[in-house]
């Protein structure tokens, strides 16, 4: 526990809509902004925030770019025109509210709200390896939902990182629970998500109280690379991941090139 | 078995993409135009056909309106102009290739593939409870993939029933198959929906060398009303399925003002 930027954790954010058809954040976001009871721990500031109320709108993942890739130096410094695309504006006006990023003044912990249709149950995504606060919060947070499984993925590479929403927050955690289809709500992947949050708010407040974390270990998964699936002479997909791999092994190594099954001219 | 359309079924039509988020039934007829031999029967003639090209194009559900929807007679007869609805085109091109619909040079037999995100698994859709062709083929159907389940929906609600595209046909089935989120391919519903039509085509084979089919009796499910989700004083919809009834009880009874969740500002 050496952060040099530890110390007590007074404004929070939870940001929900970030990709506008992922419908669990929006909800929750949504039903906090209308009654936070929920989220309430002395001596801390949490706000619920809809971070694209025009995707969320329109359920889209985004209108004119993705907001999730928005936050780097070059999009937060454009200068605006006519053209500049909504979620870069956009981008620039999360940063004057809870950045900005890299200061000072930036909001102390931004939680941001996913969903994916993959199977990857309530996954914790970290910015960084060397956040120590975020470390011991996701240990915390794992421990709680014990014998549950929270995995945790580190999406440090240094080519296939990108700038998410919630960078502009000292420690920034990606929340990403699945399997739910984009535009639709599932009880059960809201709850997972809504319980999450709330052990990681019981952190913030143990920590500020002063609790000892002792030194702890997490196992992480990261990304080593990106790989495309097979495509025609027109362009067109031509594999689909085969089923044993897709709906029972999600987090379980494998190769990938053994998991696609070459048969169709598909999308 | 006294239809008195019942013949040879000579001319069989395979719709996929008729929404264009539902993307088992476009890898399918994708790949069968590419390699359809799977399709042959001898003495039928099966054509795979996208029938919303612009919608699968965009991976939306429609383009202008819903296609499914657009096959009554009002949309059939109505006068192109400038501001016709591209799927309105499109029907009238749809019922001119394989209708018209009514009249006796109307395709036999259309099957129209889609997907849902609800865990309906491979549901064999009926347009009207006299078409006895279409029993008999869901009753050879449901006996192939005994033990396994396939669910019969009979939509003939006086007021809920709506002008499919498949209806241009004598003889049309929708096949519903999900869990599949809109916009992706999951193997195993894809499979399972090519395991439904090779069935459907054994049996228009065995129906056209002259096979007897007993008089038999099949169980369906049917629409008996539409109920809306709760709403706030703004239209938004502040309830969401109960985790236990989404999730499990799919064709189980179930009274569905104590299956909300009815806690959330929502969407
Ligand atoms: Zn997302
Ligand atoms: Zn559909």
């Amino acid at each position: 526990m050496a952060d040099s930027r530890a110390g007590p954790v007074g404004r929070v954010a939870i940001f929900g809509g970030t990709h506008g058809n992922e419908l669990s954040g929006v909800c929750l976001v949504k039903h906090w902004l209308a009654n936070g009871g929920e989220l309430h721990r002395d001596g801390v500031e949490v706000t619920p925030f809809i971070t694209n109320p025009r995707a969320v709108q329109k359920r889209t993942r985004y209108v004119d770019c993705d907001l999730n890739r928005a936050f780097s130096a070059d999009c937060l410094s454009r200068v605006e025109t006519e053209d500049t695309s909504y979620e870069v504006v956009r981008a620039q006006e999360i940063n004057r509210l809870f950045g900005p990023k890299g200061t000072n003044e930036a909001y102390d912990l931004i939680f941001d709200l996913h969903n994916t249709t993959s199977n990857m149950g309530g996954t914790l995504v970290m910015e960084n390896s060397e956040d120590d606060f975020v470390i011991q919060m996701c240990h915390y947070i794992k421990k709680a939902l014990a014998p549950g499984s929270c995995p945790v993925l580190l999406i440090d590479h240094p080519i296939l990182k990108y700038a998410t929403t919630r960078s502009v927050a000292k420690h920034p955690l990606g929340v990403e629970v699945g399997p739910q289809p984009n535009g639709v709500v599932r009880a059960d992947i809201l709850d997972k998500m809504r319980t999450i949050i709330k052990h990681a708010l019981d952190f913030v407040k143990l920590f500020n109280e002063g609790r000892e974390f002792p030194p702890c270990e997490i196992e992480v998964y990261r990304i080593s690379e990106k790989i495309y699936y097979p495509r025609n002479e027109d362009g067109e997909i031509t594999a689909i991941i085969h089923q044993h791999v897709q709906v029972y092994r999600d987090y379980l190594a494998c190769n990938m090139y053994d998991c696609l099954v070459e048969m169709f001219r598909c999308l």
